[in-house]
C-alpha cells in the first residue's frame, strides 16, 4: 500500500520548536527524516530532524520519551545505523511516526524532550544513514535516454527495450559516501577522439547526476519475488543521490558490459532519508508515458501505482566554483526536474529488480538514474547541459563549465510541494571535487 | 610479492592424516585451504581442510593449538567469517600457514589435535566463506569474448578496448550462495526472435559460466589506487564461481548498461578458498596475449606479473541431469579449460579495480569471467558449447542439452598440477536447477 495522508500531514500541526514552523524549513514537523549522526567524539545515533535541530532517538528514548512503542522498534531506533529500523516495515513505520509527531508538535500528549537531545544540526557529523549491501543504479528517466541517446545515436536515440523494461546495473556499494565528502578526481583510462591508443591520466570529463535515492526496506528472500501489488510496502524512503561520473573513462570502458570505473570512485547520498509515508501527500502518476506506448506487462502494472506510484520531488543542483565563493557569488543553479517526470515508479524498480528473485536487504541503496525533464532547464547533468561539452554553461563571474573542474561542489536539494500541504526538503546534498 | 614455494609445499611433507596424503585428494597437506562450517546446530567456525576432515579452527585454538600466533591472528581464527583473517595481508597469513602445516604434518613439533576437532567434511554444513561487500565480475577471458563475439558480430567478433581494458561490471553480492544451495529458474522478460512483444515467463536458455574467484585481502582506502606492484599482496585467495545466467534475459536487457537480472538470481561459489601462498608453485605467465598485441599501459605492467602473475588452475565442468542419476550415469564432463588462458591476470584485474581510486574491502569478490581456452572442448558455458543452442550437447544415455533443464546439477572442479609439486584441489561447486 502507498501511504495516504493522516493526521501527521495535518497543515495545522505545528513544532514547539520555532526553527520548524518558519516559512521555507525543509523540515516541519510533517516531514520527520531520518538520519544518521555522530557528536563530537559520540557514537553514531539515529536522528530526526526538526527545523535546524536533530532528535537523539537513542537519548530520547534513555530519557523515557517514546514510551509505548513495540520493543523492537525501540532496539531499532537505539541502533547505529537505520537497517534494523528499515527492516521493520510500515507496521512499526507508521507507529513511530506518529509517537514522534506527538513528541515534537506543539500540543503533544507527553513532556517535551530537554534541549540537549536536540542538537543543532549544523553541529554534528553526519554518517552514512545505513549500512548499504548493494547498490543499484537504474536509469528511470526517459528524457535523459533520449538526450543521451541523441548524442550518440540521433536516427534512433531510445533502444527498443527502453519503454518495456526498467533499465539497471549494479553500483558499487563500498563507495558512496555522505554529503560533504570531498571527491577526488579519478584516474582512468580514455581513448580520445582521434587517438592512435589509450591513456591513462586523471578524467578532463568529470560529471554529476541528480537522482532520487530509494532505501529498501524488509526486502524479499532469495527465489521469492517482490509482486508490484507489495512493492509500495518495501519502500523505506528516499534521498538525493549524486551519481559521480567520468565520462570520457565511460565512452571507452562501457562495452559490452556497461559503467564499471567511469562510476565507481564515489557517489554521494544526502544525510536525510524521507520517508515514504511524509511523501503521502506528493504522490501521483508518472507524467512521461505517452498516448502509444505500451502498457507495462503485468509484473510491472497495479492500478494504485498509476495513478499515485510516481513521487513529486523537485530536484535541484546548483553549482559553486572556487572563483565563485572567493568573488562573493552563491551556489549557481544549473537545472531544476522533478521525479515524476520519470518513465518508472519507484515500486516498479523494486518489482523488477525482484522479479527474478534476486533478494534485497534492508538498506539496499535503488538510484532512480539521472532526473532530466522535458525542458532544457531541466536537464540532470552536465553531459547533457552542455551536450557533450559543445555548448559550455556561463557561470556568475563569467567563467564557463563544459564539465566539472577541481574546486567547484555540486549542491543537490530537493522539495515536495503541493496546495493544501505544507512543503518538505530533503536538506542538501554535497560535493567538492579535489584533485 | 607473488608468494613463492617455501617448505610447506615440500613434496615430502606428509600428514598424519592417511587421507590427506592419499592420491588424488585435493587436500594435502600442502594446500590448506580456509572455508567455514557450522556442525549440526553449532555456530560458523573457520575450518581449514586436511584429506576428507576439517580442523575446527576455533576449537583448536581453544585447545592450546597454534600457540604462538599474535593475538589478532588468534582473534581472526575464531571469527565466524573469513574476513577478519583476510583484512590482516600476507604478514599474518604466512606464519599462520606455517602453523597449519606444522600442526597437520606427520613430523611436528607439537601435539596432534583430538580426532574430535577435525569433522567429516561430508557431515557439515557449509557456509559462505566471508561477508561479501562488493563482487565484481570480470570478462578476462579473451576465447570467451571472442567466441561470443563471433556470434554477435561475425566481422568483429572483439571490441576495441579488449586488449586496452580489463573489462568488468558490477555484480550482486547478496545473491552469492554457496555450492550445494538450489538454484532456481528465475523469471524475466525476453524478447523472442520474431516476435512483436516482449513477454515475462521462467528464462529457457538457462546457463552456467565456469569462473574463478579472488577473495580480497586488506583492501585499499577510497580514492587511494593499489599499484600494480602491490596488488598480490591484496590478493587472499582462490574460489570456483558459477557464474548462472539467463541468456534471452541477457539479450533483450542488456543495452546500454550491462547485464542485471540475467545475472543477479544466484551466484555459486565453493566452500574452499584456496590461499595465495598454496598457489606458489604454479604460478606463471598468462598464455592468452598474441605477439602484436599490446603492452599493458604502465598501470598495469609488472615484470613479475608478468612472468609468474598467471594462476594455472584446470577448471573442469559436470554436468549431471536427473535421467542421468536415475540411469546410474556419474557426471559427465563438458569442458576442461585453465585460468592460465585468461588474458589479464588477478593482480592486473585488481590494480584496474582500484586505479580509480574505487576501495575494496576485505571479502569483496572478484570473478575473472567465463575461463574459456583456445579449443573446442575449452569452452566454459552452453551458449559458447552449443553455439547460442545451435549444436546441442548430446549426453550419456542419449539426452540432449541446448541450455540447462530443471533437475540438472552443474558441478565446477578445479585442480593444480605441475611436475615436481603435489597437486592440489580446490574441491567442488555444485548447484542444482529447480522450477
Amino acid at each position: 500500500m502507498i501511504p495516504r495522508p493522516d493526521q501527521t500531514h495535518d497543515p495545522a500541526r505545528r513544532a514547539w520548536l520555532d526553527t520548524a514552523n518558519a516559512d521555507g524549513t525543509d523540515f516541519p514537523v510533517q516531514n520527520l527524516p531520518f538520519g544518521v549522526m555522530a557528536r563530537v567524539g559520540g557514537e553514531a545515533r539515529v536522528a530526526v530532524a526538526i527545523g535546524d535541530r536533530a532528535l537523539d532517538l537513542r537519548a530520547a528514548i534513555d530519557d523515557g520519551h517514546l514510551a509505548g512503542l513495540p520493543d523492537e522498534t525501540v532496539r531499532a531506533c537505539r541502533a547505529p545505523r537505520l537497517n534494523p529500523l528499515m527492516s521493520l516495515g510500515h507496521a512499526a513505520w507508521l507507529p513511530l511516526r506518529h509517537a514522534l509527531s506527538d513528541l515534537l508538535r506543539v500540543d503533544g500528549p507527553g513532556p517535551r524532550p530537554a534541549p540537549a537531545l536536540l542538537p543543532k544540526q549544523a553541529e554534528v557529523q553526519w554518517l552514512l544513514p545505513a549500512e548499504i549491501g548493494d547498490y543499484t543504479d537504474f536509469y528511470a528517466s526517459v528524457h535523459h535516454a533520449t538526450n543521451v541517446g541523441r548524442m550518440f545515436r540521433p536516427d534512433n536515440p531510445l533502444l527498443p527495450n527502453y519503454k518495456w523494461v526498467p533499465i539497471g546495473y549494479h553500483g558499487r556499494a563500498s563507495s558512496v559516501v555522505v554529503s560533504g565528502t570531498p571527491v577526488r578526481r579519478p584516474l582512468g583510462q580514455v581513448k580520445d577522439d582521434g587517438a592512435e591508443v589509450p591513456s591513462f591520466g586523471p578524467t578532463r570529463r568529470l560529471d554529476y547526476e541528480v537522482e532520487l535515492g530509494c532505501y529498501v526496506g524488509p526486502g524479499n528472500p532469495l527465489g521469492t519475488p517482490v509482486p508490484i501489488g507489495e512493492a509500495a510496502d518495501q519502500l523505506f524512503g528516499f534521498c538525493l543521490l549524486n551519481d559521480w561520473s567520468a565520462r570520457d573513462v565511460q565512452a571507452w570502458e562501457y562495452q559490452p558490459l556497461g559503467p564499471f570505473l567511469a562510476k565507481n570512485f564515489a557517489s554521494t547520498v544526502s544525510p536525510w532519508v524521507v520517508t515514504s509515508a511524509a511523501l503521502a501527500p506528493f504522490r501521483g502518476p508518472v507524467a512521461a508515458r505517452a498516448a502509444g506506448d505500451p502498457a507495462p506487462l503485468p509484473y510491472l502494472s497495479d492500478p494504485e501505482d498509476a495513478t499515485a506510484g510516481g513521487v513529486g520531488v523537485e530536484l535541484e543542483v546548483f553549482l559553486q566554483t572556487e572563483a565563485m565563493r572567493a568573488g562573493g557569488y552563491p551556489p549557481y543553479r544549473l537545472s531544476r526536474s522533478d521525479a515524476l517526470d520519470l518513465y518508472w515508479t519507484p515500486a516498479q524498480l523494486l518489482a523488477h529488480h525482484a522479479s527474478n528473485g534476486c533478494n534485497l536487504r534492508p538498506g539496499d541503496l535503488l538510484g532512480s538514474g539521472t532526473v532530466s525533464g522535458p525542458g532544457d532547464q531541466a536537464r540532470g547533468c552536465l553531459l547533457e547541459l552542455t551536450w557533450r561539452g559543445s555548448r559550455p554553461v556561463t557561470l556568475p563571474g563569467g567563467e564557463t563549465r563544459r564539465f566539472l573542474e577541481d574546486g567547484d561542489e555540486v549542491i543537490l536539494r530537493g522539495s515536495c510541494r503541493r496546495a493544501g500541504s505544507v512543503s518538505i526538503g530533503f536538506g542538501e546534498c554535497r560535493g567538492r571535487i579535489v584533485p
